[in-house]
């Protein structure tokens, strides 16, 4: 069948990988102009083997003391991470081998090690590649994953400290230099890692399908590998050296796995069928017009603005976030109209769904704006531009425990616009296009954060409904924003008290003696107002979420709901109630100085004894608020819910009716 | 029918109330007991109008100025929370009412406010009672279950203050006497409290019988609303009376409710088509006998054994759970055998499943054990008799920040066992007997803690099968275990390198100047070697997750742990990440001091700097360690799933096929 597209496949066989070495010869560019910035040479010492250790230095900045120091920071930082990257790859090899095996040995089990052809699942009549085919190209994939991600994880590392010491030595002329080096770095890092992964992963699709055929679901079952080892490394990378590998890690795996998510649902589609070419590589030509669109946004912050203070930096990323996402737009548009069929049928769960290219543009689009806006809502929440930094940083006014639930309330409140922004991501996308448009809402997403990319795990729950699926992550957010407010109420009830107990010594002149009497009506008056004020938003929250579910959504998401708030809201519970006890207990332990140990940490007054006052502080609205209201929290709603089951199954579920 | 059952209707009849009588008996003794130990009187103060403000002192122990102290502390305290309550009231008062028109209107809407019968669910050749009828009780019992709650509340403040003066007062005269009295005070409390609301329940089900005669169905779905009123007097309680009412609130809602879920259930079971009464109470019964086997536990503490030192104490307290555990079990064998038929039929989702006695029996037991186990987690992990407290508390070394992380992980990781248990309950239950094996286990879990509670809210979800849910709940944990290990690697790490550190500038001549070169090399290796060593476990926790559950529990469950795991994670993903970056840009925004604001806070070394630091330090683990890796984590879980998927499809689920 062939080109039902506007792109042809010749088209697409050219335009992947020729996105993919863009990005790599504009990463080089990018690293000869981070590189090309010293002017004067200084010699390597003699400890110093590597090439981007070495350090220059600007004309008319002759500081030689500032420079060699530098100098040597850098040289320990690269020799530390080297000499631990190479520990850590010891042992992650014997790991990737194990793994690879197990791969192997398991997937070749299916069908009992047998070479013969099997029936294909999409179609009984055809013989597909025999399991143990699978077997053997998905623990390929999988070792060509992890060794891609291995070796981004070690340029990334290099790269990192290479850049570091230059931005630096350039802060020394100004903000907007440093800036310059440092994007341009990051840039480096970014291009060369996520076009490597895409050409790594374009060359073994296309390897593979010599073997393969016509077998696109075989095919792109062995490709899941690719994602396995990478994630898998990228795991270890994270966890091993978060100190270190920072930067190291993610970009190969980035663009490895999501796309492959998106290639595995796109095999169970019509393409698969009609031979389609350029529309099953839609997610790799996604991210190859990611590749372009990154390129020309780098270029706005590098070459045609300038930033010249600290103040204009957050301003020239958010600019950056927006115009990238607004060129992505217009790139996702034009490849879905030349590289989709018009018309097309994506295979869902048994059921034949038909799809317009349109429809799974506007998944991607939503997938994008979704990102934008959880990227926004993140730089709202922790830059110090906006108010709610601000306030964690007043919070200091009254000490370390305060400043500590501020921002744990902080990062609880901050689920709340993403959590809701990814519900509507799947719900729209699948309504869409099944589990493919899911599959290309998080490709899209991907293009502007990674914290969204979490969505396309929703890929395997092939059991849980998106209605149901909807509920359960809006009702697992429904505990920490409840949280939010109760740990947050008790923090500026607390504040305000303080402020008045401060007060009342300065203002009743003998209370300091112990001859006059506190005045505890006002302090009631405080507490009282503040209770009251307090209790109102999350009653509200807790009493309304389940009548506003039930009656929009009906008893299908409400349940998720109340799936959700269940399992995270026991574990926010139990942990909260534990580490408020914990700390009570060992504040207590160290005063009461009962053995050789605590007397150590003694007396009462002692640093350590001051730290244990801190983190008792910080308990006290968790194991006496939070805790113990979030048990009635979920006995309420499920309750409700009980109450009410007879409207919503009778008058519920609006939503869904009216459209 | 009638009576297939040993104890015959009429004994139900009489044991229901007749426990429900000797607790609030027993209460009112210990009551007399706690005020009778006092001697002498003192003649009220001018101030005190309240009875229970009344501060006696004992003979030999003339210190008048203590007690008197005490009596003003105390009066402070009663004025102050019965101010706080009365203006709590008028508030929820609103509430209540405005509620109460909500269910009437919404139930009644839905068969259109018709008073004729209706078809019965359960069998559609009977009559039922209308929907609006349901909408009245429902109302009724609502407003029952919010007014027993907001009494119960006001009581169990009310104990409080009166005991927490005697306890203070009999402690100068050493820690056994103090003990009895904070027992018998708590005594007081939760036999009024639980008493009165299995009562008030009782008599309510006896009152709505009249009209409802044989239609158990209805009258049980109106009585959900006497759960649902207690429960959200027992939230404003909680969340906005946690300073003042601590002790004010669950009792009558832990009774009422999760009887009624019990209830509800049992009513489509063949008890209801039996008229079988004994059977149907079942859940009361259990409660009822809940209360003697407490009676019987309190009198080992206050009468048999002697709490003579501090020490004593929690030994005291984890025999009285022991005891009451062992104990409880006798008292349900003894009501299973002898108030439910030896089998009986159980309605689920349109499948009858027949159940007899001894599995209803392990159903309440298994809960019951459960919760003996989350008990004794609890206490490990937060008594100071225990490794990690101590660890909490040698964490203050270090200063306030690894105190707060590691109480952190500690509450994190002691989510683990709870999880397991709680599963495991709900597993071996529901495969006993179904939803209502659920629903009594909830009862069992309820006679040992208040946490377990929890999985009595699994009862709406009906959606959700228990091999999705048990999945589900164990996912939903994961990040927190995964969490508890990374965070604390970073903790750990840090505290082996802040010693080297020391003993670097204590060892290396002329390190303090700046003239000699620190030992680089030992710094990276101690990092290096945290960092494998810290490695392992999270990276095998990842990897094996899937394996195990895809090859014990089968595709059902492992979609329910990616689910949760996903829902959970992502929560805790976004806030770790952003509680993290706003700590260190709340520190910056001080540091800068860039607007009026921000120099009040300043400069440098303040106070307000040094605890916005502390934020800082403890925000990193969390934005560059957990945050991050968390969403690997997700992602990682999902592929490996996707990977298996052929495997796990073919030979997984072993546990679920061998029983």
């Amino acid at each position: 069948m062939g080109t039902s597209t506007i792109l042809p496949d010749l088209g697409t066989q050219i335009v992947i990988p020729l996105c993919a070495a863009i990005g790599i010869i504009f990463s080089l560019i990018q690293w000869f102009l981070v590189s090309k910035i010293k002017l004067a040479h200084e010699k390597p010492s003699p400890k110093n083997g590597f090439n981007e250790s070495l350090i220059e230095e600007e004309e008319g900045l002759n500081d030689h003391a500032v420079v060699r120091k530098c100098a040597e920071i850098q040289n320990a930082i690269s020799q530390g991470a080297t000499s631990f990257l190479y520990t850590e790859y010891q042992y992650v090899g014997v790991f990737m081998v194990a793994f690879a095996v197990l791969i192997f040995v398991f997937l070749g089990s299916v069908e009992g090690f047998s070479t013969s052809s099997q029936q294909c699942t999409y179609d009984s009549s055809k013989l597909c590649k025999p399991a143990l085919a699978t077997a053997i190209f998905s623990t390929i994939s999988f070792l060509l994953g992890a060794i891609t991600s291995v070796i981004s994880g070690f340029l990334g590392m290099k790269i990192a400290t290479y850049a570091n010491v230059r931005t630096t030595l350039e802060a020394r002329k100004g903000v907007g230099k440093a800036f310059i080096v440092a994007f341009r770095s990051g840039a480096v890092m970014g291009f060369l890692l996520a076009a490597n992964g895409l050409l790594v992963l374009y060359i073994a699709v296309n390897l593979f399908k010599i073997y393969y055929g016509d077998d696109w679901e075989g095919l792109f079952e062995a490709i899941t590998g690719y994602g396995l080892g990478g994630s898998s490394m990228a795991l270890f990378g994270r966890v091993g050296g978060g100190i270190y590998t920072k930067a190291a890690d993610v970009g190969a795996d980035l663009v490895g796995k999501s796309s492959c998510a998106a290639l595995v649902v796109a095999s169970i589609s019509s393409f698969g069928n009609n031979h389609d070419f350029t529309s099953m590589m839609y997610p790799l030509l996604v991210s190859s017009v990611g590749i372009l669109v990154c390129l020309l946004t780098t270029l706005f912050a590098t070459d045609f603005f300038e930033v010249k203070t600290v103040k204009e930096i957050e301003p020239a990323l958010k600019n950056q976030l927006i115009i990238s996402t607004v060129l992505m737009t217009i790139g996702i548009a034009l490849i879905s109209w030349i590289a989709l069929p018009p018309v097309f049928t994506i295979f869902n769960f048994g059921i034949q769904k038909e799809v317009k290219n349109w429809q799974l543009f506007l998944c991607v689009g939503v997938g994008l704006w979704a990102g934008l806006i959880i990227g926004f809502v993140t730089e709202y929440y922790t830059s110090n531009a906006y108010r709610p930094v601000q306030d964690v940083a007043d919070s200091c006014r009254t000490g370390a425990a305060t400043n500590v639930i501020f921002g744990l309330a902080l990062g609880y409140k901050s689920c709340i616009i993403p959590i809701f922004a990814i519900a509507i991501s799947i719900f729209v996308s699948f309504s869409f296009a099944a589990m493919y448009g899911i599959a290309v809402a998080a490709l899209g997403m991907l293009s502007t954060i990674a914290t969204g990319l979490a969505i396309d795990a929703y890929g395997p729950i092939n059991v849980l409904t998106p209605k149901v699926f909807i509920g359960l992550i809006v009702g697992a957010m429904l505990p920490y924003w409840f949280s939010a407010m109760t740990m947050k109420s008790v923090g500026s009830a607390a504040l305000k008290m303080v402020e008045e107990v401060r007060r009342q010594f300065n203002t009743i002149p003998g209370l300091m003696e112990g001859t006059a009497k506190p005045d505890y009506a006002t302090c009631v008056k405080i507490s009282t107002d503040a209770s009251i004020k307090e209790m109102i938003p999350p009653g509200a929250l807790v009493m309304l979420t389940p009548l506003i579910v039930g009656i929009f959504f009906g008893v299908e998401t409400l349940a998720g709901v109340l799936a959700g708030a269940l399992v995270s809201g026991v574990q926010i519970a139990i942990s909260a109630s534990n580490t408020g006890g914990a700390w009570d207990n060992a504040k207590k332990y160290i005063e009461a100085g009962g053995s050789e140990h605590a007397r150590t940490l003694g007396p009462k007054g002692s640093d350590a004894h001051k730290a244990a006052v801190i983190g008792d502080t910080v308990g006290d609205p968790l194991k006496d608020t939070s805790g113990p209201s979030l048990n009635i929290l979920i006995k309420l709603m499920a309750v409700e819910s009980l109450v009410f089951a007879p409207f919503f199954a009778t008058h519920g579920g609006l939503l869904f009716k009216i459209f």
